[in-house]
């Protein structure tokens, strides 16, 4: 007594999405099937459509409805500083704090030779050709997980051996961070990138 | 700088699927777009077909290609015991287990009015009809936690209200179980419904 063909390819193709396994997948297909056929098809035309339409920015490699995005195009940033981030998330999240008003560079990724990420797979060519390009600082603001490290520190030696400046984003005790709540590793790196206070 | 619409349409569209929140959406739709376009057009395409392919069988309601399922069409189940599960994996369940030759009854729920799934949701009136066409008796089967226990009643108070003949599966220590590890409840259940030793 096995489901009908459809529905069992359905469950296999559910499991390309991250983080679904076999259970999961099941109990989707049959969510969608029993509740929500307008959502699946409604999906389905989503995939298309985002499949059809979205590329990347041949500049920053942000996903992008055009071959140049709408923020590389814009005459109102500056070209001084080029920010690098892991991924379109950590971009809007830049966009959102309103620090930054120069370039982006969306590596899509990071090292993580575990998920079968390595340096082939960034796209380390286009970021080196962008930086020297701009002729400009390149910050990096990799997340401050170990592979975000890793990935920090493998794109400063990369940049660094072009003759490209590099920085990276500071990392101490939040803003409102209290001493007592923060953690001892946080707080470590804290006293260890003082800065000294001038006037 | 928002990402393009049509990632946002999708973004959006992989809400539907149950347990997935803003987040992940935006991780999955990051991922089928980074790193499998063909898995993105193979869901699409899996989407539609079981969309328009699945139906519910009219005697079993459990999911099928066919108007009645093969399970229902096999001449070589037994029809004088009907067993009424919660999902189509119960039944899959049931029949990997080889204990059983008669027919299903699949709700596709369970009543949980915190999911919104009162007894107008579940379709009680097919199994009423379907338990006295077959004038059998039904074994209820579905899942012993607190929904799968209400239903049971539930279901039980209605057949025997029209007069068929209901049996729950029996409770008790798993095959193989030792009383060490048992958890207190399934114990004390098994002690409750213990059974004469009988030559």
């Amino acid at each position: 007594m096995n489901p009908p063909s459809s529905l069992e390819d359905l469950i296999k193709a559910l499991r390309c999405l991250p983080g679904v396994g076999p259970k999961s997948a099941q109990r989707m297909a049959y969510h969608l099937l029993q509740r929500d056929r307008q959502g699946a098809l409604h999906l389905a035309r989503s995939l298309d459509h985002a499949v059809e339409s979205v590329k990347h920015c041949s500049k920053c490699n942000n996903f992008s409805a055009d071959e140049i995005c709408v923020l590389c195009r814009s005459p109102r940033r500056e070209t001084d500083l080029l920010c690098v981030v892991e991924m379109p998330a950590d971009l809007l999240m830049m966009e959102q704090a309103q620090c930054f008003r120069g370039m982006y560079f969306v590596l899509m990724g990071r090292l993580s030779p575990l998920d079968g990420m390595g340096a082939r797979e960034l796209p380390l060519e286009r970021l080196l050709k962008r930086a020297q390009e701009l002729s400009c600082e390149v910050i990096l603001a990799t997340n401050f997980t170990v592979e975000g490290e890793a990935t920090a520190h493998y794109l400063a030696t990369l940049l660094r051996a072009q003759g490209v400046k590099v920085s990276r984003i500071a990392r101490g005790l939040p803003v409102g961070g209290e001493l007592e709540h923060v953690d001892s590793g946080t707080l470590a790196q804290a006293v260890l990138e003082r800065r000294a206070v001038t006037e």
